[in-house]
């Protein structure tokens, strides 16, 4: 008779949870794919097909000060790999230490691929197009594309390695962001989530599991869908009421007033949170988004709850080895700290 | 015959590379150990011993960018283990883009393990006391170091890693420059010059060895010797006629006007050159060794020998795996741009 009430529960929680993943199906929430084959379907850009070559030499771009004017600043700066690939201030800071005019946050780098657009404003359509703009972009790494183009090009290894992944092609700002934009493409970050809607009940833990539930009932999930639960659409912000930190910053979006959804995989990494990084505290980005975007109050509860969840969305970091650059040679364009 | 004239010959070189090698350590010229055991006696401290943990953890921390006030500088900013170890700028460049008041350029971390002092003034005795410095300097982290200790032990996962490697010691920046100094210990990088030193005849072209043999007989190992081909002692600089570049910077050395010998491995990729990272010219560099260290004008065909010798002296660099650092929690201190 116990044994049979035990069976029973655990049918009961097998039941719940398989309605839980097929209630997260529903809301448009994915895994990201487990086998390459799969995975290179949502990753791969046919225009920039990834191979093994790209990704290494777009690492090593990817982590090379020399292409911004300074010599100081990579992309990796300001999308830092090693804290949840953005980093850790309100507002991005650059080149002569200048912040972004309209107060933005540096958003994540890691499975960015999922982004339907680029950019807070969605300006660029993909993440080859979009390496090209903070090598130029005067606040950020502030170099002149010609110069990014020569500083790459007075090194024989990096000439060999675009002719060989690149054959015909000229070296520009468009071709460094091409291979930059093939390393960016593996960057996602597999989870307990992932494993969860693949079917393995015992990913979460049941707060989590109770967090997801919050999260779908609620709201979240019709913004922040997906593989990159987000990043699948542009959004006005806030749709309801007014936002506590409309003061801080100009941004107003795309010329329609719309804003990107940013991913929310490991989301707990990359405080602090919103396009003008106005708070740290998780919490309160949750309460904020309900009231802003889903016109409601959430309970201390439920925020607690989805908070709880995004524990599950601290992903598995591909593993890299740091690059060793090609040496400088006397054709390359000395750094200027002015 | 023609074989007997070709033995005559072979032993004619192995008898000149006898000779040159057994100069080279009447020279003062030492490779850098190929066995971990002898290795360990000439980059451990006994009072910090090196375990795989406090590398692991001074890794972390030498990455990490939240220990500077910003959290957007790390020990790898200036010292960046991509790039030879330093920056690429003359002046070494930091918190809200200040630059050394001396206009001191950044030196490399690889080999620093075999100065016999730190910094171009010689004022730290080792990498352990050295590497507090940066952390602290108002132009370069400019971290408190009561807060880059807070910042560190607010993330439980740095917590028990400093209790495990440093069971009974309070995290403070005095621990966290113990850390990251063993990590530094191990930034060695042997060369196809150690290899010839210890006997392998072919590891050098014969360029190389007519520029070995001339930077011993010119005079360069005087100064430039010990494994670190260079680091081992404190110098004036010049010790003759006026240095041409004296007009940049203030720097005078120590109190008795004394600067540290730079290492010379990996020089090529080192550029600037001098404390004042006057030149990116590594043959204009030589020339004023010459006539400020030498005092003597050395000929256009030394300069180049010199020069070819160089190439021998870049390293092999240990791999590294870039780490994933642990996530802030809502005790790190807040990040201050200002």
């Amino acid at each position: 008779m116990i044994k049979n009430i035990a069976i029973a529960a655990a049918l009961v929680i097998v039941g719940a949870n398989a309605d839980l993943v097929e209630k997260a199906k529903e809301a448009g929430l994915k895994p990201i794919p487990n086998s390459i084959s799969e995975l290179l379907k949502v990753i791969d850009n046919p225009k920039n097909p990834i191979t093994k070559g790209k990704i290494e030499l777009g690492k090593k771009l990817y982590f090379d000060p020399r292409l911004s004017k300074s010599a100081l600043i990579s992309c990796n700066t300001c999308h830092n790999l090693a804290i949840g690939g953005d980093d850790n201030v309100p507002v991005a800071t650059g080149h002569k230490w200048r912040q972004n005019p309209h107060h933005l946050n540096s958003p994540t780098v890691y499975n960015a691929v999922f982004n339907v657009r680029q950019f807070w404003d969605g300006r660029s359509p993909d993440l080859e197009d979009q390496a090209t703009g903070p090598i130029q972009a005067p606040v950020e790494m502030a170099q002149h594309p010609k110069v990014a183009a020569e500083v790459v090009k007075s090194m024989p290894e990096y000439k060999e390695a675009f002719e060989k992944e690149y054959p015909g092609e000229e070296i520009t700002i468009k071709t460094i962001g091409k291979a930059i934009g093939a390393f960016e493409r593996i960057l996602v970050t597999p989870s307990r989530y992932d494993d969860f809607l693949r079917g393995d009940k015992k990913a979460l833990s049941d707060e989590e599991k109770e967090g997801l539930k919050t999260f779908i009932k609620v709201g979240c999930a019709s913004c922040h869908n997906g593989i990159g639960v987000g990043g699948g659409s542009m959004q006005p912000f806030p749709l309801f009421g007014k936002y506590k930190y409309a003061n801080l910053g100009d941004f107003k979006g795309n010329k329609n007033g719309m804003v990107k959804v940013p991913t929310l995989r490991n989301i707990l990494q990359t405080a602090p949170y919103f396009h003008n990084g106005a708070t740290y505290d998780i919490k309160e980005a949750i309460a904020i988004m309900g009231e802003n975007q889903l016109g409601k109050k959430l309970s201390e509860k439920e925020i607690d709850s989805i908070a709880t969840f995004f524990k599950a969305l601290d992903g598995k970091k591909p593993p890299i080895t740091y690059p060793v650059l090609p040496t400088e040679t006397a054709k390359t364009p000395k750094p200027d700290l002015n």
